[in-house]
């Protein structure tokens, strides 16, 4: 566990962001405890922002770690309680679903951290896993939206044990992992299977690049595997920029960090 | 002007996502007006939703126009005022100035049309061309959010050449570019220079990918070109999806199309 080059990885992109501070919404889950925690150690206490953003489904367990959390690091905090928001939506907008209703409240919360970020000056630190990146398990534009993501190398059962060596409140560690974006709701139940099954799975199919025959030849069930596979292809938008219809060839070059930086700096122009 | 690959780009990536159908914001100004009238000739009319979502620092022109794109193409529409829901965020989150209560309207507009998305599974169309690409001229996760961008390889200075191909009512190509994201707001005015001229160093520095000297050299001001080069530097953020903290490589290619495509297909698997 080699947590001393997350908090670097932050410490440096916050910085090159051209900012010193972060903004990091806290749902009392055990990710954005983590993401929360590597944050401090990586800019300090004074330079972090903790944000409670609860909805009706949140529950009062949730809002409660979330305190812990910023009373343990000794963070400055906001509560921006989204329920008029998302019932503002859910009024303008036709027939709502509790899909939808989720996916309104994870894009809210959005909106407010980055206010929150203009406004405080801090980059909006993502907390999304390997496992749910992967798997597409996010709301586009929604929780997945962020400054950076120092969380995304590492699966869902490894974030249990990186809060473990940070000494994350075994309260936290040991609760059923959930978005609360409607009630009742759990990753597991949700997803179908256990994030432990689903992360060896991974390790294999996705780290060690075994076709999916060869996973079931190992002993996995072809229906899990079949199912996993289909669910990474079917959330790639998720993870890409939009598609942009080229007339002639891309210029991805312009997002390349050295394009024009020497240049500009014999110019005496910093950015 | 080969519109016909446009055409063809929406349609191909339409269907690829799954869907059948569109859903595009209309502002009134040119740019959602070409990107629909594109759309429909790619997929049809019956096939496309176009989206009025004003605020009150929309103009009645903005709607009128947005109105007669909606007649003239016969499409199904919505109007989905935001001005209660983006006044619910300005009264839950702390001290509000302009800029950030622009990027609050554009981030609420969003998440009406991904919300619009689900219900009528169709693909939201992005709106931005290259010029506010380059110059990340827009809201990161508000109006440059979308499933497909068929605009971005086009200067803003095309899109009106591509209006006139288009027929797009005369009115509509003569008005002053602006985000009316707040009231008097014009593209120009906001920066600071004309799109003739910005669209013109552009297809120097990047197409041509002339260094800056070479910018200044034959003939562009030096404090334009710096202004602009830092600009789009400083907008790389916009353009790119959030760094991720690897620990152990990347996995880039899972976003690859063709990763485990084939052999889910010899499993009967269909996505």
């Amino acid at each position: 566990m080699k947590l001393d080059k997350v908090q670097k990885f932050i410490k440096e992109k916050v910085n090159e962001a051209g900012y010193n501070r972060a903004v990091i919404g806290l749902s009392g889950g055990i990710d954005s405890t983590v993401a929360c925690y590597l944050t401090v150690a990586a800019l300090g206490k004074e330079n972090v922002l903790g944000v409670r953003m609860p909805y009706k489904t949140s529950s009062v367990e949730s809002l409660s770690y979330a305190e812990l959390v910023i009373r343990n690091l000794g963070i400055d905090s906001r509560t921006i309680p989204i329920i008029n928001i998302v019932d503002t939506f859910v009024e303008a907008l036709p027939t709502m679903h509790l899909m939808r209703k989720g996916n309104i409240a994870a894009r809210s919360r959005m909106i407010v951290l980055y206010d929150l970020s203009a406004l405080y000056k801090g980059l909006v630190i993502g907390t999304g896993n390997k496992t749910e990146e992967l798997l597409g398990y996010t709301t586009l534009y929604g929780d997945s939206a962020c400054g950076i993501n120092p969380l995304g190398s590492f699966y869902k059962t490894e974030i249990f044990n990186i809060a473990k060596a940070l000494n994350v409140p075994e309260e936290i560690i040991s609760r059923a992992p959930s978005a609360e974006l409607w009630e009742n709701q759990t990753d597991e139940g949700e997803l179908g299977f256990t994030y432990k099954n689903i992360d060896k799975l991974l390790s294999f199919l996705v780290d060690k690049r075994y076709t999916i025959q060869k996973c079931i030849d190992i002993g996995f069930e072809k229906d899990f595997v079949l199912k996993i596979a289909k669910r990474i292809k079917q959330n790639t938008f998720k993870r890409i920029v939009p598609e942009i219809y080229y007339s002639n060839g891309n210029y991805d070059f312009v997002n390349d960090k050295n394009w024009l930086t020497d240049e500009l700096k014999s110019f005496g122009e910093e950015f």
